[in-house]
């Protein structure tokens, strides 16, 4: 139904202005300033807050804001220094992930959803856990259980095949890709699931800074999606998405 | 489950050898020569055979073991001429599908998948044809339904409003990226549903054969994941792979 | 005025469908399949074809389409040949221009328009004819008069020099960058009117296909804006729409 | 008229050596060191101080010279404390611009110029504060009305749908393009007025630093010219050009 | 000892000059224009005509001044036709190698080196023939004993696991990395030889023409050494010293 | 042997659980969390601590666990601080080279390895230091005796020809890479040992980096296999590999 | 002299207008279209005709325009059959260069320069010929006696130590860096004179295309200076310009 | 005369070591570890110490060294805080440059070289200080004299054409390349001696860190070679070198 149309029917009274606005979607928006509020309806996934480049008062302002149009706020890319400033000033329950870097506060009265996926989550090395925490803590506030599997490494199979069975029970998995990125390959050579690799900026020399491996996960030889170096909070949020549909399908 | 305990059991006769493969998984095969007949069962994705490289003799010859061993095949940019090259070669259904450049044979007796999801493909201009296509008939292949969503484009919002209700009823988007890769962004901010960015090589000067694109997709400030520039075939295979799981929990 | 007021005044009979449809403007469109005919509307630009990796079919019937809707039609980066075969097949006054590649038809009845406004076109060597003539087409068929500046170049000042008085006069101006790009910087330098910068990929070795002559006018110390490489369209367009304000503006 | 034609005049006495170098114009200067006090006459574009790499001092002896030679001075990129140092010492009416991080010192008894015309200047996110606030600076400097747009994003349409009337009255129009650099090419598609890009230097991985943002702009599928990364100042003084040969030819 | 040693003693008669020349080694010559007949003296590596950019007739000349100088000719990169007129012309044994893409021809009289050690070369898929071919025609051409193993791909990895004992029995592999380049890294981490990774330029969209391999190659997490994208011949002659080394040692 | 093969075997006892894994060897592991101690018994490589982007704790951690599970400890990249840190926390006989920024750490009982061969490394200047330092580190922790070469360079060939002897008595050589990358090409072209280039970050402007040194290595038109910029350690373990092959070869 | 001082001097008559045009050189011409004919006049090289990207018959008449001008034509990167069309349709002396693949054409009574002065190039392999060979005829052109050395290469230093004596009698050098671009940094060790590095696109695989060279000349440990990759006439020209200023310090 | 004519003559007694020696050049050397002593000697550029990444201690050591073996000593790139620190240790006349960044030592009885030949040195803005100041160094050091032109740039041509009679007299011109590096082309257009094109490390976004600088130099459509960016000494030598074979020329 085109745009015409729905002009047409507010015309003629077959329908409201509030529903032609639901119809048009992204269209409705209670937009509070910079935050855009309307993004968890519109997709399902939270707005989240990215710190960087941001005073310690304006991203504590932003989370004030997402507090009040949804609920709930989240931080990335935070320190702790600046967390503890922030958690000191909110009301509601503030969790603060170190190793991930993210601030999460539930304002009082915020249900967190639960559904009913498995995000699987598998790293290398030292350098994946940030990328990996965040897109752990966003799986997580979608509502999805995460199952970390960690210090598994192309370098030594063995660590790969002796987690295949907790590999293959997750819905949707992220694989870390650090180095020369070759893990999400071989991880999705040997599961059912779809795979959304997640390039990590480690390394040194030529091709670091994540970029052997993101090239790595493009040219992959067998099927999976990616994100850019780094970005954990899209792989989170896409795997989340990818699980969220498959917990609706579930009866 | 490690590799030793699997080991242990078969040595203490709790599983037979048969068992311990297929629990390895990936690890049992019937591997005819170079064709990887083994990765349908393993992943649920039919193995295609990419002509690009290949004298038509050997593409032909795989096409012939693809079809011993999984009952089908798959060629993809393949030229309309070799493929009635091998179409004259071969028994069974084969259909050319001449915009995609893919070839699909049935061999006699294959029952091809079919599963209660659906895959949205939405395209702008002339160049994102072949890649689009090409996702389309793997989507098909693994059973989804396709749903084409054409001439849309980021310089005429109004060709994007007028298919939203369209676009909302997919389980999983495709969205082609072209020129500058903003598709992509701005569908996924109007939908609800997982959009995968496929990069196409169109455009001139600097940025073109999808470069600009591809890093228009990794860059987006919406979330959605992406597969390197033209790669048709995993595009369609990984929005294959996410529907048939959607399929999967359906009841 | 934003899209709840509008849908809201629809409702009360404030505002007709058909007021709604172009008070939102880019939203109205008698869309013809692949061609965006209301652009020419919204943006007073008019649509061109992008004639590389179409067949001579693809091109005709587009060229059709255009003539069918707006009056006109204008295709870029045509060969000659194709141009015959196309010429051969429609009504209206054809006309080919061979330097710029451009094959421009004018319906029965079309009015060209005419704006009294100036664009100058400055170019050094013979690279630079093609995408130089490209703009030339598209400026004129804006309505724009079109001043053409050539053989000038950075290695020999006094060519530009003995060009200043005609430089000078135009309203805006586009100056192809070809091999290290300076021309563009050493003619902003001299004129009063806004510089449109062209890249153009001459040259060869490190930098050459127009890199080093982007970077140039990317870098440039002086005033300019630029467009891709080889854009010939684009610099001529957005010119002429810069000329056309102009135009507007005089009494 | 070319060199020879006004030595020849100036030896037959038809012309003064003053005629002859006003004439020749960008050649005549009244060159104080460093500074291009000539630049507004030839460009009407006020010459600005780039302050980094440059001692404090260096930039005050700069502010002094712009000051006595054209009765104004512009600083980009200069700190707050550098900019309090550099108050202090100069007469005049001195404004920090603090998110744009622009200094302008007014002397006594200069006009600021005004133009009947408008620069419209749309940003998406924090990133691009600063280089449209340049933008703003250099555009009011030359004596444009400025309207800013703010918070608007591909990923929310109705941000941009919501602003369309305030968009479409601008006389040109600056947009930010930040991470993917898809909105210069949304309001590109929806406005009448010429287009500048300005691509910024926000994301992370790869094709951040702007690059993304570039190559977004360069390959639009719509008409627009670009600047480089972050420059906010050319952004701001073609705009500005644009907008007062638009003035000029207002009755 | 250094050269004025050198010098000293052949003045003193202590040294002859053929052996001052012999002692100073590469600077001994017996250089036959263009082709470097010294070089398998000094090395132990047969020199190679690189046959693309140059004439038949060329190729032909150089081929008779190596059979000339070394009793040997390779030619690598060589089309089948140009072979036929080059074996036509040769006397001796001429082998062309259809896959290698490579030509050998043995004079009358030569003795093929054999020396005791064994060189293991490992491919994917069909693109690692050519430059897998030319490592072990050089590999061959230097003594050692070559053993292929074909057709294993990190997409699955028991086809890896299922050739390890033959993996394991090699002094030396070289490893072909088309692709993402993972294949390298997976053999490395389980045999216990030197790995030489030979990056292929397969693939398309970004990272192909071998980068992405390249990158993964030295980006490796495991150890392994690399050569450029393609360069079976310095790959194969790589591990042929290698080869010879260890086979040297033996007693 | 296919792993079938293996499975059956196990099922009818000729092969124990024991011996099974064995066989498939880099299956079988003493894996003690993220530090991979099994590395030593596959590839005879030790395992290093790379140690940025580790906390001191972390390190120190590390260092224990690879001491307890291989009986020594190396790490990569380590500042003097944080070495005293770490050698005042462990037992046994620890050495920091200060040059080279590596700790190796024996614990009690540990019997260092001998083989007899010789790695010869080969600098230029200053930046070749540290990554020189660390092959020559790890080389001998394999056990091979390290000859170390200085100084040389490309610009003044004596210093290379005053060393040959020297040069032509390694198994192995190391050639270290600076500026425009051309001495092991040089080197190369004068012993008859496999020389591995190791390319360094030294430098600056266009190629800086160690880009330029590694295109060198890559592009030489002699043979010789390189590893990444500034990989010290993967070229003295591939270095060590070699020796130790024609070790194990010696009688 | 400031142009001011220059228009005074002409007003009261001190100054010809022709003096005052000689006076500002480059600014006096006798320009002929496209071709600069008063280069050779301001800097004494030879204006050449680049002859890709244009037909035969542009290519004749600027051959024409040039022998009219300055009595010579020289054009570069010509294939020998449009060659011999234009020396069929010329008067004067024609001598096409066919491995530099340059036409010559000195018209009648055309006197060619001589200078005391010579230039040494050097070259490696086949590849280096063309662009080599350009350079020479253009060094010739100029009048500069030139001295060939091929086929020395660093992968044998003795080709380049047998002609060290040639080498160092060369006023000047142009040293082709091909494959690693190794060679010019050693020339330059070992000659006192200046050298002007010429990279050539050979190679393959990353860095190929001359990009390995020319960082390699880039980052030479050694003095010297670079052209572009192939740019054979610049070298040649740059050369003869040094050449020229030392032939005309000789008394 | 090659090495065996050479060795012959030694044998035969027809030259002393000592003269085989001389005649071999290169190959002798009174080499003091890492200073390479003999440079000046062989090429007549004076060796330079380069500071960063060296302590103080040893480039205090090294400029001893340098004291000793050429009575002279050159820092470049040295700060002034370590400058102080090695001025208070050494005997001798001592010059921090300061704009240069580079310190000057000559010993007790240096006599410095004067030669009869002039050096031009232009610059556009502050950014090109520092490359220029390193260039102006070593071309006295060598005995030109230098002559600086500054603030002249491409934005406003009357600084050029105001510094015409100054540019010309220079035997040879080094000119800065800033930004877009159009300032080369300019005046390598104007005048007749040599010119060294020097890329400048200013500028910011695409293009900045002088890439585009130095891809203007090389895709320049006039006569210059170019040096690395920032690379002043280079520069400066090989002007000093040209400089030195013009005067040296003169009777």
């Amino acid at each position: 139904m085109g745009l015409r149309d729905i002009l047409e029917r507010v015309s003629s009274g077959e329908l409201s202005p509030e529903e032609a606005q639901a119809r048009l979607a992204g269209y409705a928006t209670t937009d509070a300033g910079r935050f855009d509020a309307a993004r968890e309806r519109r997709r399902g996934i939270p707005e989240a807050v990215f710190a960087p480049g941001k005073t310690v008062e304006e991203v504590a302002a932003l989370v004030g804001t997402a507090l009040d149009t949804t609920g709930r706020a989240i931080v990335t890319r935070l320190g702790s220094e600046d967390a503890a400033v922030i958690e000191a000033g909110v009301e509601g329950e503030a969790t603060y992930h170190e190793r991930a870097r993210c601030l999460v506060v539930h304002g009082g009265g915020f249900e967190p959803p639960e559904i009913s996926a498995t995000v699987g989550i598998v790293t290398g090395g030292t350098a994946d856990r940030e990328p990996a925490g965040e897109a752990a803590v966003i799986a997580r506030e979608i509502g999805a259980s995460v199952e970390r599997v960690e210090d598994v490494g192309v370098a030594n199979l063995t660590r790969v095949v002796d987690q295949l069975d907790r590999l293959r029970e997750a819905d949707v998995l992220i694989v870390a890709a650090g180095r020369e990125g070759a893990l999400p390959t071989v991880v999705a050579g040997l599961v059912p699931a779809p795979v959304i690799a997640l390039p990590v900026s480690s390394g040194y020399g030529f091709g670091s800074d994540g970029e052997a491996a993101l090239l790595g996960t493009l040219q992959s030889c067998t099927v999976l999606s990616t994100v850019n170096v780094d970005a954990g909070f899209v792989a989170g949020a896409q795997a989340g998405l990818i699980a969220r549909s498959i917990a609706a399908a579930r009866p």
